[in-house]
Formats: C-alpha cells, sequence, structure tokens
C-alpha cells in the first residue's frame, strides 16, 4: 500500500522574481507517495494549511544568512497547520491520530515527521482558537510581532509606533500590540485604501496611510507630529527611507523584514541613513528563533490577547490546491492578502478527528 | 584700550562642498576687537590651536539635528585650546591668568567666556600630557572613540573589529582601544599607503587596507575571515555597504561618523542593508555628549592609557594661522589628515604662563 503525495518542488532560479508557471517556472510539481505502513519511528501527518510568508523569496537565494537556502530539487520549504493521520508501531504511547500540529512540512500534501519534530510542534491554543491560529497569532507572525515589538523595539507609553506592511499578517499584530502597551499613535502603512480602513476601522490604528498615493511622504510626516519612536519594519526600501528621516531622537527600529527589496535586482538602501547619528537611532534586525526560550509565555499573553479581543485575527486562505502555491507567494509579494496568507489543501471539516474538541 | 580680534564666519550655503576661498567661498575674515577692560563677569581667552572636525559640514546644513546649525553671518563653530589672558574684576577669586581651556570659542582669535562655560573646561591633564592632548585623546575624539566602541560596539577579546577613517583622530583612537580590550583582528581603513603603514607600524592595527586600492573589497573580507563583530563607521557610504555584507551574526555597528556622505549631492545608503536581518546586527548611531556623565571616568582611563604608552598620539597641525581653517577643512574631508587635525594661531612657546608646569 502507499499513499499519494503531491508535492511542489524548486526548479528554477528566479531572475530575479518568482515566476509562477508550473511548467517552466520556479517551482514544478513531482507525483510521489509514501508507502504503507509508515516507519516504526515516525509519524504521519496530513498538511491542511499551507503558510505563504515573505521570507520564502529568501529562502530561494544562496547567501549566507540565518537559515540554509532550499535547494534546487527539494520540496519548498514551508510550515503548514498539519494533523497526524498514521503513527508508526513504536510512538503508539506518544502520539494518537488527531494530533494537530505546526510543522515545517513543506508544499506537499503528506509528510513523515520524526518524533522530535512532531513533539516540538504540537498545537495547543486555548479554547475557542483553531489550529490556524497556531500559524498566524499564536504561531512565528505573531511571535514575531510580539519581540520585534518589545524586545526590539522597546514600546513605552506615549510612543509614537509606525509600523510597514502594516496589513499582513506580523504587521497587523505588531500594530495592535503597540495600543496594547499604550503607544500614543500608531501609525499604519498599507497597500490600499481596503486594508487601511480594516486597519483603522477593525485595529484600532490612529491613522493608516496608503503607500501607494502619491504624497503618502506627506501623510507619514502629518501622522506623526512628535516623529517615530518606533518603526516596525517589514518592507525596507522608500519607506525605511522616509521613517528614518522622521526618526524621534533615541528611537528604535525593528527591521523585521525587506519584503519590497527581495526581487530586487538593484536593493536600495535608505538614503536617510545619517539620520541614524544625529537621533541616535538603534536600528536592529531580529528573527523570532532568537527568542525562542520566550516563546511560551509570550504565546500565554497573546493567548490571552487573542481571547479577550484586544487583538482580532484576520486570514487570507486560497483555496485551489497545492498548485495554488507558487502564484500565491507572487501575490503575496504583490500586496494582495489582508491578513495570515496560507493556501488550502484540506479544510478542518475534513479532519478525522480533533484533539481541540467541539470548536472546530 | 581694544585687542584686535580676527574672526572667520559662515559666509555662503556650501553646493555643497566647501569652497575654501576667503574672497567669495563659504567663509570670510571679518575684523573686530574687544573692548578692555573686559567685562566684570567674563574671561578672556587667547586661542592657540583651533579644531577641525568632520562634523562641522553638517553644522552648516539645517537639517534637524543634535545641535542648532551654525547661521550665515555666525562666527564659525568650533573647539580650540585656548588660554585665559584676563580675568573680570569679579572672577578673580575663581580664575587666573595662564590657565588652559579647552573651549567652543569659534574661528576667532580672541573669546570672552562666562564663568560658567570656562569652568566646564578646565584642561586637566596627566603629567607628561599637554593642552593640545585634552583636545584630542583626552577630549572629545577621544572619548567619542571610547564610548562608541565599548558602550555602543560593546567589544569583547576574540572580537574582530573594523574601523573606517582609522587614521583620523577618532579612528586611531578607537582601534588602539579594541586591542586593549582584546580584541582578536583589528582592521583598519584609510586613504594612503602611508596612513596604512603608520596603522599597523605604529599603532598595532592587525591589518589596515586602503580603500582607494580597487580591490579593496576582496582585502577587507581576507582580513576578516571570521566576519565582522564590531565596526566602529567614521565614512558611512561604500564602506559601510561593503562592512555589512561581511557582518557576523549579532554584530555591532557603532555610527559615528559619514564623513563620505557629508558634502554629497545624492546621499547612499547601504545596498546590503538587508544582512541586518540575517545576521542581526545592531547599528546605533551615537553622539558622545550623551555619555557626558561618565565622561570622568573615561578620561582618567584613556589618560592612564596615553601616559603608559598603550595609546599612541598623533596631532596634524596645520600653520597659517586663522586663515587657513577654510582649506584645512577642505583637507580634512579629502583625507590629508592623519591624526587629529588643528589650526595652530599661536604656539605653546607664546603661552603666557601655564599651570601645567614644565612640561610646557
Amino acid at each position: 500500500m502507499a499513499i499519494a503525495n503531491k508535492q511542489i518542488v524548486y526548479s528554477k532560479t528566479p531572475a530575479p522574481a518568482i515566476d509562477p508557471s508550473l511548467t517552466d517556472g520556479t517551482f514544478a510539481v513531482k507525483n510521489t507517495s509514501i508507502a504503507e505502513p509508515i516507519p516504526d519511528d515516525k509519524v504521519l501527518v496530513r498538511v491542511h494549511y499551507l503558510s505563504l510568508d515573505p521570507a520564502m523569496r529568501q529562502w530561494l537565494t544562496a547567501t549566507r544568512s540565518y537559515i540554509a537556502p532550499v535547494l534546487i530539487g527539494d520540496v519548498m520549504r514551508s510550515n503548514s497547520v498539519a494533523q497526524i493521520v498514521s503513527v508508526g508501531s513504536s510512538l503508539k504511547n506518544e502520539f494518537k491520530t488527531g494530533e494537530w500540529l505546526v510543522a515545517s512540512t513543506g508544499w506537499q500534501e503528506y509528510a513523515l515527521l520524526t518524533a522530535k519534530e512532531a513533539k516540538a510542534q504540537r498545537v495547543v491554543v486555548p479554547p475557542g482558537c483553531t489550529p490556524t491560529d497556531a500559524m498566524s497569532v499564536l504561531g512565528l507572525t505573531g511571535l514575531t510581532a510580539y519581540f520585534g515589538l518589545l524586545e526590539v523595539g522597546k514600546v513605552k507609553p506615549g510612543d509614537t509606533v509606525v509600523v510597514s506592511g502594516a496589513a499582513g499578517a506580523t504587521g497587523m499584530v505588531a500594530g495592535q500590540i503597540a495600543k496594547i502597551k499604550g503607544a500614543k499613535r500608531v501609525v499604519g502603512l498599507a497597500g490600499s485604501p481596503d486594508k487601511c480602513k480594516f486597519l483603522t476601522e477593525e485595529l484600532g490604528f490612529d491613522t493608516a496611510i496608503n503607500y501607494k498615493d502619491k504624497d503618502w511622504r506627506k501623510q507619514l510626516k502629518a501622522a506623526c507630529p512628535e516623529y517615530i519612536n518606533v518603526y516596525f519594519d517589514n518592507v525596507g526600501g522608500e519607506i525605511l527611507d522616509a521613517c528614518l528621516a522622521l526618526a524621534a531622537p533615541f528611537s528604535r527600529f525593528a527591521i523585521c523584514g525587506h519584503i519590497s527589496q527581495y526581487s530586487a535586482a538593484k536593493p536600495e538602501g535608505p538614503r536617510s541613513i545619517m539620520m541614524i547619528i544625529g537621533q541616535r537611532v538603534t536600528m536592529q534586525g531580529f528573527i523570532v528563533f532568537d527568542y525562542a526560550k520566550q516563546y511560551p509565555a509570550a504565546l500565554k499573553e497573546l493567548g490571552q490577547w487573542l481571547v479577550e479581543g484586544k487583538i482580532k485575527r484576520k486570514e487570507h486562505i486560497i483555496k485551489g490546491g497545492l498548485e495554488a502555491c507558487p502564484q500565491g507567494l507572487v501575490d503575496l509579494y504583490a500586496g494582495v492578502n489582508t491578513g495570515k496568507m496560507m493556501v488550502e489543501l484540506a479544510p478542518l471539516s475534513q479532519a478525522i478527528q480533533s484533539n481541540l474538541g467541539e470548536k472546530l
């Protein structure tokens, strides 16, 4: 017996933009299978939701980085919300079918995980929350917002906080945490009027600016009459430059992502870099993994805020199965999504059973 | 009675480079005088040595900064080594003629100072040191190196430390402190073979690279096989970019100056800014004034190192009096100097008496 397992593999180096075509593009479909019974020391998971993340473009380039690049021929790396559908014979006491995980399965329908991989990623969410929360507000994007704003940005009551990519999975949580922590002004930058409306009307941002407006720099200046104390940067490029020009003395710039530059043939540096001296700016890049020891406490707080409604969630779910991933990634870089972008391979209603009770 | 007092005033906005001509350039000569007897509540100082500093170009531009700009018509701002030559009648118990100060007199031959201004700037140097030391290693440039490397750069034993503008007044002290603190490799960038020789042979830098060499980036990479833990930046531009590309994980970039960019019509940002995330770089701008409370302890340590020969001094003294200042400043930006650049208005041998004993 064998289970059919479709995969999407990295096929061709982007030059520099991702080509979503599955016939001659950056990625290709590969049909494989997993033999049954599965190995004694493995669990088999079925992937329900695949995460699409801005960092992915970087993983396709062999630069010196915090993580090894994905190599041509590899299944594309990705986190996913997955459910255990079969447990190897030696692991029956440790796992049961129906358990939910957020695991680095990559772009495929099924994956075999070691006990260690599976254990580290068990989904624990508060009542009322869903497995997909564990991949957004209660997952790496929420944690990234949390540590970026609190540990790197060191937000204080009264601060003016600017968030770019504010309608994205990380940005929207960062802005909401800033409000929770007493920021005087939270200003979000996003790429459409709808997104801006969502930020101010749904999430409580004080101002939202469409960076596609011609006068966005002017709007940003007007929104920050006491300059910027904390900038949470998801985009780099022109917006980072504009925020540096508006930096308040002793401000903190938490550099989380550079989505505007990932596919740029010639990345641009911020021309206002000299402000870093006059205003004594601290600009710090960070990776959420460095705060792993503090995840449990952070997740407890994020979970509480989510349940209390102080943080609102927003998912952007792409239907169309595995084949929709490459185009979804292109859309992510084009800024199509509001909230956490994921690709549905199998809805939660198809789950075989659950450790999360009736709520599903 | 009156004392003739020549001044150099700011005359015309640079566009963007400083024009050293005294007839139709950035600065102009102004002949004034100071009435005698001087006011009861003032001291009169004679300027012996004027400091030329990279920050000066920035003071001529009305951008938002840590310090107010110099305005057209003002005497050009500058620190100087000056000696009290006359004391107002109400201050006779507080000051005596012959005392040395490092004061913000500006580009002029004489200046009247309040008691407060004069008190804050009394020169206290260890035996064997001179008043001009109080304007370099034991003054703001030495303190800038000290706090930049220790408080911002957080240098640790075993680190690879890169210093740009390494043959300048601040850079040469920064590199020497790095060695004292146990850095494994100290690499300096400077603009001539002579400067490079000076850094390695006189000051103990492990490697010195002439950034005018075509292959300087290659040389820098070779000099930092374990990447860069601390970068002390005096220049910005291309060299900051190259150092970011070579940043070690969790490295500290102490941003002290951007001399390569001050007169640039179109400043350039570092294209390798994305490394800040992957390598979790902390890039921090600083101004020495923010550490004023820690000056006494720092000066004690710097003085000890200087007396023990662990830090070597180097002065680049320009003769030619006040009129030599504008060209001196142009030369500073062209990188003509090795060590602390100052303009001599009156040699120490012309001092009227001294509180520093026989050593002068």
